[in-house]
């Protein structure tokens, strides 16, 4: 990160590709992955990989740009290689040959990023490259192999099979649970007194790390024991709310749930970790009868203003605090909740929902179970949603049909009232807008 | 495993492919697998996994058999897809073209072991099924490619990165002690308290351990602290001897390195496994002034029958026990140890050495350095090499250098002095033989 | 704890003795405690101890306060045995006779709290009733003998040979980092952000624990690693001081020591805290030359009020924030600091320092060393003695020999520069008061 | 330990009380255990603990000898001091005077020992020591106040709280696994082998630890969990009998307890042990019906042996593997159960069994269930008891009586079967002896 000062007058950094400093870095980081790939590599890898990452982490935010576009400039697999063993291939398709093929054809920059791994710490330092690559990457589109190498390795790295969830409570260490309210992406946590209530006896929250990562949570997920399905996120994080028996629940309400590292994106984790929960909670608390979510319809506002049909509505809307205004917030359910309906069960991108929460639950095969109306009352709720909240419902055994039809036919699976107010919605004059 | 008379009469198994219990069980397993794949498998992934990873846990041996047969024909890239992708992208040698390629071209079993591993306890199951596929490779060599996708995985699983060394001790569980003399290959242990003089003060432990596998030594090293270089390994393990001040050794003798899961062939593990042990014994132990191998010479006898110029010879040395007679061993050694030095530095296969270890030591940039007269009088020592042991020395300035000129040239690193028994073995008319 | 309502009407509570619900609590708990010394106890001890305790912990505060009554008056020695083995080792003073005097003397309420001792958790419990009997003492004073008997368990169950030293820094549990924030006695802690400060590279914080109390920190002490002696705790608090690098840091500075448990009062811990804090600092940082406190000098402001000498001293003592007009500070410094050398070295209880802390470091065998003005600028540290603190140096070479001098002879260890300005303050007029 | 050598012409080791190298390591302690109990002491107590213990540790026998005599005539009450507190006690009886009489009578033997455990290792240390006076107390009956002063230290810091109980399994280190293999006492272990098959699925081993002594297993307790009581101990520890599974058991056996350092003797802990493994043992195998022990008889070969009224038994069991022919075992049996039956319920001393386990089961509220005949063959077993077993039950609900009957009245409780035996074997002429 350039300081003001530097920023301003061009102190400290320097234009890309001059033999300046931060290029000297980059060539000699650039420099030793090639030695890594030689038989030098075989031998003193983890030397080499070492100091390379050193040289990485040390990079000012040009530096690693630069170092980013050589990264995707070299370690490509050699297009006449790759033709060559085609073409044998065509001619005769033996195991051989394919094997070959299949050599040529794997970018060299994969076992670049396995060998790079072999030093002390790489893996977390590879994830986070990979994290600022993303970050750039709407300005470096050329970045996007390395990414796409990346993540090739890293579903094999973070396989579940290598993920141990461990329960995050008021006895794990300070430095997870900091990491935990830095992280939380869904509902803010205010320091650690808020944090404790979300860890008492009422709500558990769980955590899959990685053993080459130890110290970092690598996706979360925050759940309420509850008597009956809530409806509002309020009362779940109210600091005062008196803690109930779990062993009394008959629900548990999954209302957070939170993937820590960007460089991770891609890697299927969530819904492990959900399926992993239902399991062990299903053993401690024999009561539950019912595993749903309390989610966010983080897109509904911004695709409600982009379709502004409903002057009167957006007015509305734009009142501060309208909801606390009881006839105003009446008046208003009546329409938002039939729009919410059609958002969710209408608005399409290539198909599937436009709201990411929607597509990532219908896809783990929840159902779309209700709308709940001033559910989240927040500022960021109101943003997102004009305070609107979902339950998807996880029923083991309709999570794999439901599944299969989404992901074969994109069939949204939802309750019959949320049917219902749909087709309402439609007959009642509230158009289709997508 | 089938006993003697199910063998002989037939009973309990069955002709493979005909449609009974074992086959049964193969077929469910191939079709889980199947599913695996398919949109069941992303979302019921880790229950499939676990049952088909049952079904194999408790087919026999032959149904065993038939379940690789069918990975093998199974699971293998589509030849007409690749042919396709090979030819738009010999057209066209874009990014995309070549990611479909290379798509198309990895075989969908490696993504079928991906998600096999979600399962708990899967990792262990996986390496031990291709270390079954190794050892009936030579009578069903089409399984070779399911052993080469794992192995593909495998690499990437085990990447240095993942691995933990422990020093294993007498504090260690008697479970893990139990491994490591099931395991030891080199210098048999003769039960726990042959183990513990191995485990003194004098002496230590390394292992590899993967976070997925908690409880198995994956790869495993022992190593003496000494003063001077041991040129004999017996006064090594003898149970009685005196121990002594490791703080006043000078020498680090690495005697023995076993890998463990034959699953695992191919992963590399043991030169990663000798450097950290290297390091932090340098770190320990500031007087040590050599880090060398007292290692066996297992081709050694083979070799030499293999090539029976010397009649004379062949007869000593089939008297038993002819090394306690002082007389016969004073002219033995003159002749064995030159022939041992023509095997190590002339007897080649594909232009490397043509015994194991000293491809492995060479390889990793250690120096042949010594070879030793009656180092190993056990039965197994006398049997692999007539008792010569070897010495190879790492020294941390030669290494990159030795590794470079061997892997690119098959340069030999070795001291004069072999260099002249070897020399001189020639001119005196042993002959090289190969 | 009666609310304040149950207080004034009476309601909830009833007065002692009589048979109402909290004195069948109490009479049953006693009848417990009585069985548990019979042969009953010996054999179902843990069950009847359990049961004992679980009706304690659910006492409210007169049955507590009946219970701790019952105690005193039971379970003391019988006086007549007493008298006749007094008698009996008079006329014989055989092993056997002393053996038996010692035994009547011995009060059963020892074994009877040994007994208790073996239930879950009991220890803790204890602890507290301690805590809690001390609470009451100056309203009871006839619960000393109880105070006294736990007193003598407790010396001996928290031997120094039990106690267990651990570090609390940032990867501590958070339950943990709780309570050291409640405790914390001597600079309050403000929340978790202000302790993260203080357990940053360039402080350390270590406690005792015992392995019967696994959960609870039973003594601390906070250090900073400065270079140069502290002379103001606020630099070191300060939530944004830069942290500085351990390794470079010639002084130690103990600012902070607290004990944890009332309920230990007496229980010698403060003095093998300090002494083992040190030798783990010295080994770990070789380039510290000086372990000092910086500690508050508790006693000065009530000490000074007693004597109001100093009408006009009062005066402007009296105005808020006084010390941050430099005029009166300056003045007021050449008045406070020789009192504050008065009060230490001339003002005395029982031949010792009126001061609890200089009490505590000068029986340790701490030299007083500097007096700092305006080294605590806290309310609580201008209540307690007008921002002064006090730096007690801990020199190895000298610690026995000041323990000796200040335990035969009262003798106090002080700088010849606190000598001189206690020896002028006399010369110029400030009388000696105490 | 002295070797023969110099046993026998007196080189090494000098006569006691000479102004030798022993001696003065002998007054080098003794001196600083007296400085450990002065001023110095306070302020320095850990190193001159730790120094102390280093001088004894190194001692040999002899000058143990004598530094255990020293220990013994210094470091008792002040009898003159203790005179005049009883008197002073005597003429008024106030808590302060009795205060002081017992602060004069404790021995300042017993504040040493506080001290001195001050120091890193020191409990296991003064452990040992009280081991070593036990050992020669035979012929030191001096020595006894001094065990006598740690016992009562060490019963309240080897206090039930304060045990932890571990399940011992073949995960357990090693070195661990090795002290129970040699500590057994009841039935040998031979090596690990057999250890193994002990800590198998149908087996228990539970021990408890002490947290100044983390890996020295205290006492250990060996059982099987069995359908049916156990008769014989031979199938219980056959290496290859196959094991069971643990679930469908309704009894658990405890064939073996062991305790493990002599300096503990006195300390109770086997029946906090027992207790503690049937209330686990309750709740992990809820089908368990009868918890029972398989015991030796070890007082009854040396019992019948000092009563030789049965010239012809002794014949008889003076043949070698005697049990073996069927004949003679069964003429046998019908003398020897009733006689072990007359031994555990007649043969007293001091109003107790004379056999040593029976005192402690029945102290701990077990019945005498049933004789087993050729219960243990082992020659140990043989020698003991002519092979016979004894099983004991501890049935919960008769446990407090059966304690307080035989505390209060020394009231065996014996099955009916063992009380028919017992009168038959008198109506039928085998008289009573004792």
């Amino acid at each position: 990160m350039k300081t003001a000062l530097e920023g301003i007058f061009g102190l400290g950094g320097s234009p890309g590709g001059t033999p300046d400093g931060s290029s000297r870095s980059v060539r000699k980081a650039i420099g030793l992955c090639h030695s890594l790939l030689t038989q030098r590599g075989e031998v003193s890898g983890v030397k080499i990989a070492n100091e390379t990452l050193d040289i990485y982490r040390a990079m000012d935010e040009d530096s690693r740009s630069e170092f980013f576009t050589a990264l995707s400039r070299n370690f490509s697999p050699d297009p006449e290689a790759v033709g060559l063993a085609g073409e044998a291939y065509s001619l005769d398709p033996s195991a051989q040959n394919l094997a070959r093929l299949r050599d040529v054809a794997e970018p060299p920059r994969q076992e670049l990023f396995r060998r790079l791994n072999t030093a002390p710490g790489a893996t977390r330092t590879l994830v986070d490259l990979r994290g600022e690559i993303f970050a750039g990457l709407s300005t470096h589109p050329q970045w996007e192999p390395v990414a796409a190498d990346m993540g090739h390795l890293f579903t094999s790295w973070f396989n579940r099979g290598f993920l141990v969830m461990r329960q995050i409570n008021w006895d794990s260490p300070a430095s997870i649970l900091e990491k935990i309210i830095r992280y939380e992406a869904v509902h803010e946590i205010h320091g650690f007194s808020d944090l404790r209530r979300r860890l008492a006896a009422d709500r558990r929250c769980y955590a899959f790390f990685h053993p080459a990562l130890p110290d970092d949570p690598i996706i979360f997920i925050e759940v309420a024991l509850t008597r009956g399905m809530s409806a509002k996120v309020q009362p779940l994080l109210e600091l005062n709310a008196p803690v109930t028996d779990p062993a009394r629940a008959d629900s548990a309400i999954f209302y957070s749930i939170t993937n820590c590292l960007d460089g991770l994106r891609g890697v299927p984790l969530g819904s492990f970790l959900i399926k992993q929960v239902v399991e062990n909670l299903s053993v401690s608390f024999p009561n539950l009868r019912r595993f749903a979510t309390l989610s966010p319809v983080p897109g509904f506002a911004a695709w409600l203003q982009k379709h502004p049909r409903y002057p009167a509505l957006q007015e509305q809307l734009s009142q501060p605090d309208w909801f606390e205004d009881r006839a105003i917030a009446a008046s208003l359910a009546t329409t938002l909740v039939p729009l919410c309906a059609q958002y969710l069960l209408a608005a399409k991108s290539r198909q599937e929902p436009l709201d990411p929460v929607a597509r990532f639950h219908l896809r783990n095969g929840a159902e779309l179970d209700r709308i709940n109306w001033l559910g989240d009352t927040s500022a960021a709720g109101m943003q997102r949603s004009f305070g609107l909240m979902v339950n998807y419902v996880y029923r083991l055994a309709e999570i794999e049909q439901n599944h299969e039809l989404y992901t074969e036919k994109f069939k949204v699976a939802a309750s019959t009232s949320i049917e219902s107010i749909f087709k309402n919605s439609r007959s009642n004059g509230l158009k289709r807008i997508d």
